[in-house]
């Protein structure tokens, strides 16, 4: 990330020129400009770190080649840290996982499915997007990963919430219209008299006429936004019809679906690797060197030595100068090791969370021939939740719908089932939103219940609290370093596993340059 | 099309197997679950249609091959008619133009420019956007053309208002914070109470929790959603400060911005054939036949025959059975003809606008690298109007910027100027929202003033009123048919003339069909 940070240091100078970097950001803060990234504080280790010192690079063993352990071991890479992984699963990724035919998934307590998508067909059972400001976009460029859009939000998709199903933009134009023609009548009769003066109040009512699409009477009459049924072209179209009440629109509660972008984390418009998430996992352990991952090795101590860490698995053992444990923390605080109680307790504090997801195939993509559906989501308040369109090979012949993604209850419902029954139910559901086509043209499916994965048992976890057991995990025990997007603010996502490998690295890299 | 009109048909089918196709659409009407397509009513005209009716196929000279003059050929086509286009400009498309390294775009009254881009980057010069409901899509389906998103709405892009330079989602969570508390307070004081129960005001309040990010006392305190000059990570990040006063939010003026996408021709997502808009040009031009199509023939007469048409150009002249003339309306005016002065009247109604555009190609992608904006618009109120971002090739070396899309009084300024000036200016205001960066790694540029563009003069037209003279338009004037963007309701939109193209097509055909 050496280039990425001179970018951004360049970029301090060119507008900071004046003044010192605090008074910059918090001018450029104040407009929201300051930069988006992750990285300002994030050095690499560097080629020269060691020989510039006269000091020799250290051997580092890490425990589970998910994201955030291959990030360790890219990173170490850099400066000639001799890097071991030790994985137990069959493969390195994690939950950076993307299925495509040919793959077979197995299951804990379960019947192993055997993916049969067509060529060039692909599933990211977990990870799917990126948000613009995440480091994630940053290892996609140094890597060389080409990207492309997630489209997170998209007008055209549906919304279904009690029983009804509307598109996502006559819901949002419907809930725009009537709260500006509610304030804008408030505001007529005088209600914010004592808040705000008339400048103010002709300005705000210039806005509401345009944010709700208000007639001339300040009234939300329908607007051409809702969508038609023959959209205008020889002639001025036909609108869908006017909208329901305002006691409809609301009760129709359709405010959590089409306000669902508008966090910082589900931003509009997101970013995914061409062709799959997984191509950050192959991407990566490229660049750590196939060799130094050690796939099936299951560990069952980790012993912290006064001059070392010794890890051991079933029929083997590796003694190195520290260790970075990256396993979820639940799977981690089962290991024995001799690293104290108070780590043991805190490892056992995060929760972990059920989710899942089901790829369907079709052999017709009708969301976008019949319904000019082109990527988004429909937002749903069935046990489904989501159903994610594909952003990319639009017009193909076949596609993969995300039948459901979901989580906690939701999740161990449809986790408990068998994969057959999995299908069926979201399909039962999915016919709610589209009709019978949901469940023609249905090629194939695979779905995945991340608590019933081996080694990884959870989508991601939830702290009760962020409490001492967070901040005394994000600093090493003796010679083992933690890291894992568990240890961060990025909870579920991959930036997370990275930002926290950043963490551990940085700290490690510093105590190595700095022992005597 | 008929692939794509049995689809149409089949999905009534399947939604509106019970009841009749009204019934139907006013049932999916009220939810804005209409099929969102155009083409519905249109069925292009099939080979067999005239081997069945032991019919010949007409000959049909086309003036202009623009969009609307080639799927005017390639729909006649398909049943057979003898297709001449004439275009008096030295290639196709019209202003469907992408423009890339060793391309020269000559000017009316200046002079050309040699394009110098680097390989691999181009410059829609023209339309560069399509909306998921428009038939441009169904043709893009039918060429085999792949598509891809065009980034519509960026939160992360800008905006710029009165000298004030602030992030999209910043902007968008202070206008919506303010207006949400305005409400919940206004709510919970009664202001509503004659209008609406207590129930719904409490599920009114909920949404304006959620839609504004409220605080406990449903005051806008700031939101993480406008962003963070360091984002969560390790830590929870540092929020960019409070937002200014909703006096300050107000007078920033930012609504235009916010609101600009919440229309149905600028929706999220849109669209973009990969590689260049010119993809349908070339596509069209081959399904055509390249042999069909003479450029550099400047028509000069148009006469109507008893049974034929005349056409006349410098040098030469052509008759055929019928004409269809997809010239702009106030080039066409231009034309003699014996078509009649309530033709040449009508010509003569649509007022053109002046549009204009500039493709600044950057060695760096210093918006992606700094800024983290990848793709969307930066929406100002600049004489240059809009930034836009590419919405692919992410992380590439270079990289086109649109540094402005204007119309109007700005179009006519820009255009007014030499190539060398437009770029200045265009940087100079463009410095104003992004720094010294953004005068930087600029390595060439080019740039469009439509009225200045020989055969078309204009970006478009504006019909003072849709009154007589378009619905006469709309009809053929003895043999002579008129097709355009501008006899349609979706003026400046390729599907505009795509459309009218097919109406014209229809009408033609049927006549053809029921002569004796």
């Amino acid at each position: 990330m050496e280039g990425a940070a001179l970018t951004r240091r360049s970029l301090l100078v060119g507008i900071g020129a004046v003044g010192g970097a605090g008074a910059m950001y918090a001018a450029m803060g104040a407009l929201g400009l300051a930069p988006s990234g992750q990285d300002k504080d994030f050095a690499a280790p560097r080629p020269g770190d060691f020989s510039l010192r006269g000091k020799a690079a250290a051997k580092v063993v890490i425990i589970g080649a998910g994201v955030a352990g291959l990030t360790a071991a890219y990173e170490l890479g850099k400066a000639g840290y001799d890097c071991t992984l030790l994985e137990a699963r069959d493969r390195a990724g994690g939950r950076n996982l993307t299925l495509r035919g040919g793959d077979r998934l197995a299951e804990l307590n379960g019947p192993a499915q055997d993916v049969k998508f067509g060529e060039g067909v692909y599933f990211n059972a977990g990870p799917g997007r990126i948000a613009p400001w995440m480091v994630t976009l940053d290892y996609c460029r140094e890597l060389g990963i080409p990207i492309e859009t997630f489209i997170n939000n998209n007008g055209q998709a549906l919304v279904h919430t009690n029983g009804q199903t509307i598109r996502a933009r006559a819901a949002r134009a419907d809930m725009y219209g009537y709260v500006a023609e509610l304030l804008a009548k408030a505001t007529n009769v005088g209600a914010l008299d004592k808040q705000i003066g008339k400048d103010d109040q002709e300005r705000l009512l210039e806005f509401l006429r345009r944010f709700g699409d208000l007639g001339p009477k300040l009234g939300y009459e329908g607007s051409d936004r809702r969508g038609f049924i023959k959209y205008p072209a020889l002639d001025g179209g036909t609108p869908i019809p006017a909208p329901g009440t305002l006691h409809a629109v609301l009760a129709a509660g359709t405010g959590r679906s089409i306000t669902n972008d508008f966090g910082y984390e589900q931003s509009t418009p997101m970013l995914q690797p061409v062709g799959g998430m997984d191509a950050i996992v192959t991407k990566l352990k490229e660049a750590v060197g196939e060799d130094r991952i050690r796939t099936g090795v299951k560990v069952n101590k980790i012993t912290n030595l006064a001059d070392g860490v010794e890890v051991t698995w079933d029929g083997g053992s590796l003694k190195a100068d520290y260790c970075i444990a990256t396993l979820p923390p639940h799977l981690l605080a089962k290991i024995p090791h001799n690293l104290g109680d108070p780590v043991t307790a805190a490892l056992e504090t995060p929760i972990p969370v059920a989710s899942g997801k089901i790829g369907l195939e079709y052999g017709r993509r009708w969301w976008e021939l019949e319904d000019r559906i082109y990527g988004g989501v429909t937002e749903t308040d069935l046990d489904i939740t989501h159903i994610w369109y594909p952003s990319a090979g639009f017009h193909a012949e076949r596609g993969v719908l995300v039948g459901y993604y979901n989580t906690d209850k939701n999740a161990e419902l449809y986790g408990a089932l068998t994969p057959e029954d999995r299908r069926r139910r979201a399909l039962t559901q999915g016919r709610k939103i589209h009709g019978d086509k949901y469940g023609k043209d249905l090629l194939s499916s695979v779905s995945i219940s991340w608590d019933r994965q081996e080694h990884i048992q959870g989508g991601w976890v939830r702290w009760p609290a962020i409490d001492s057991s967070f901040t005394l995990l994000q600093r090493p025990s003796g010679r083992v370093y933690f890291a894992g997007d568990w240890l961060t603010y990025l909870i579920a996502w991959q930036a997370g596993a990275m930002e926290s490998a950043r963490g551990a690295v940085t700290q490690l890299h510093q105590r190595v340059l700095q022992s005597p």
